[in-house]
């Protein structure tokens, strides 16, 4: 591990990605590796132990898969420790993003990455369409192709995936998660750590709660509560958390 | 109101913005300034009764909301008249826009308008698609990512919204609207004042009448008589008007 | 049909498009023709009989369609010939893309034509947004703002049409076919000559069978086996074929 992190490359624009899902985490490798914008440096396991994944076990049909190895993935290094705080501070890495799954966990983990002092940055794919009246927070993960409204305000810690289209005045809260091509119509708020699962869609002025689940495919036309799972056309409250 | 009124700076690239909702006139103002296309030189509020919002009523989320106040709306005067057309001719102000939610009215105001000499511009987003071959008439009301595809029409007065996708050989009639993200597959007809929601989706080679309603994430694989409200996956008939 | 033969203008960027349906041959057509990257020298209709078809008696809405005429399509020459390998080659036509709506005639047709050496070309609109890690085979028809994501692999034959969006790690065997505004996730996986009707939304890391046919505005929660139909709102199987 020493060896490996003595190795890390920093430069002022270099950035740690934190969490190491091919699907999230390598992604948005891809896009900074691409822009230029950022040189990522490495990614980090916010967990002690290293992780252990053998591909072989893993069900997959694509050919082109990147698994973490112990210290490393996709080619560079990986960090395995809860206090990653500690460890990129000593390697002058100061920029960071969380794209840990778990929602609240991220939750906790920005807010402690911010007490720390790290600079939470946003990774944004050259495709997405921001309007300029638009309100961003920070450390967000916006996928190609997504649409963010006129006066829509977006808050740390948010993943719109690829294709989301928020309308104008939506407000989407900490830590939301929203799957692929999910379309809101305008006026739309979404509560923290409600996850809106892929192709879901929601008229104008509806407003869905904290810690929400929203199935695929879901169509959405009366307020969601707090800790419900709603799935169907047209949703219908099918768990209470 | 005289006063605002000598106030309205006019250029050969003036337009007045028929209508005052954000969501729409609002939207489309942010469009011009943007591109500098156009000068938005006012809004009108085609009544001639000042209007008397008052915003602590209106229960929005977001924190930048326009409300228009008695004689101004984002910054410019507001015009409350119903012969808004002798008052934009006595200002020298000959294009303009007809965003009037209700599709009857402004079908009217479109074609007086038109009796009135007035140019009737189209509001086209930048990041809309139109392919070559389609045919586009008046007072178009075209939003982000909108699709227009091969050989497709659209007639005078239609609002397509955000990221409507239209495929080859659509005819979208006389002021129908399309919400937030509808996909129509190839050879779709929708008649004059229908209204088809956010998400739904239309197979190939179906004909929706005029003066219809599709309920949101509605799925159309029949085709669909005027003046009925169709809800569902598949849509089914629930009212007729 | 010598003569309209002989009138043939043969460059080294000439293409034969094999089909001549409007909504698909007639519209990569326009592509070819606006990005100028292939000349199309002629449409090749793969059966010994010219059409015959009377405009009068098909019932489309727009007001602009191209019908083949016993030896033209879209003004230019329509070859009517089973054995359209040897009529191009003496033509020295060597670039082709076959656009046959059956799946599995276009499968048989794609590997004579690779067997008589022929270049298999991609229609690939401008406004696609690809990857730079996804996996791409041949003869390819990628409609516009198709979205192909990371490490997405896309076989030979596939058409993806209008607004199609795969994500992350999906797989698309040979000649599926995946209609307008089709939704799907990371991890996805579709088989040979299956069809995925418009707006169909499917959730991650979910397996589509070969020969299936999934109808329009479904949503896929579950595996789908080979040979079936499912519709539905979540996908129901409705026949075994």
């Amino acid at each position: 591990m020493k060896e490996s992190i003595s190795n890390i490359k920093v430069f002022s624009s270099s950035i740690a990605i934190i969490g190491w899902h091919d699907g999230g985490a390598g992604q948005i490798h891809s896009w900074f590796q691409k822009s230029g914008e950022y040189h990522v440096a490495c990614f980090v396991n916010p967990i002690d132990e290293p992780l252990n994944i053998d591909p072989s076990n893993i069900d997959r049909d694509a050919s082109q898969f990147s698994y973490p190895e112990r210290e490393k993935f996709k080619d560079l290094p990986l960090i395995n420790k809860s206090d990653w705080y500690s460890e990129l501070s000593k390697l002058g890495i100061n920029k960071i993003i969380i794209t840990i799954p778990d929602l609240r966990e991220r939750y906790n983990q920005i807010n402690k990455a911010k007490r720390y002092g790290f600079e939470l940055v946003n990774a944004i794919h050259e495709s997405a369409l921001i309007m300029d009246d638009a309100l961003l927070g920070e450390n967000l993960m916006i996928y190609p192709r997504v649409y963010v409204g006129y006066c829509a305000e977006v808050r740390t810690g948010v993943a719109l995936n690829t294709g989301v289209q928020l309308d104008h005045h939506n407000v989407i809260r900490e830590c939301a998660a929203i799957d692929p091509g999910v379309v809101f119509a305008g006026n739309v708020t979404v509560g923290r750590f409600t996850q809106v699962h892929t192709g879901v869609v929601v008229k104008n002025r509806i407003r869905i709660g904290d810690d929400s689940v929203i199935g695929a495919g879901s169509v959405i036309i009366n307020d969601v509560s707090d800790r419900v799972t709603v799935v169907g056309v047209p949703g219908r409250i099918i768990k209470h958390h």
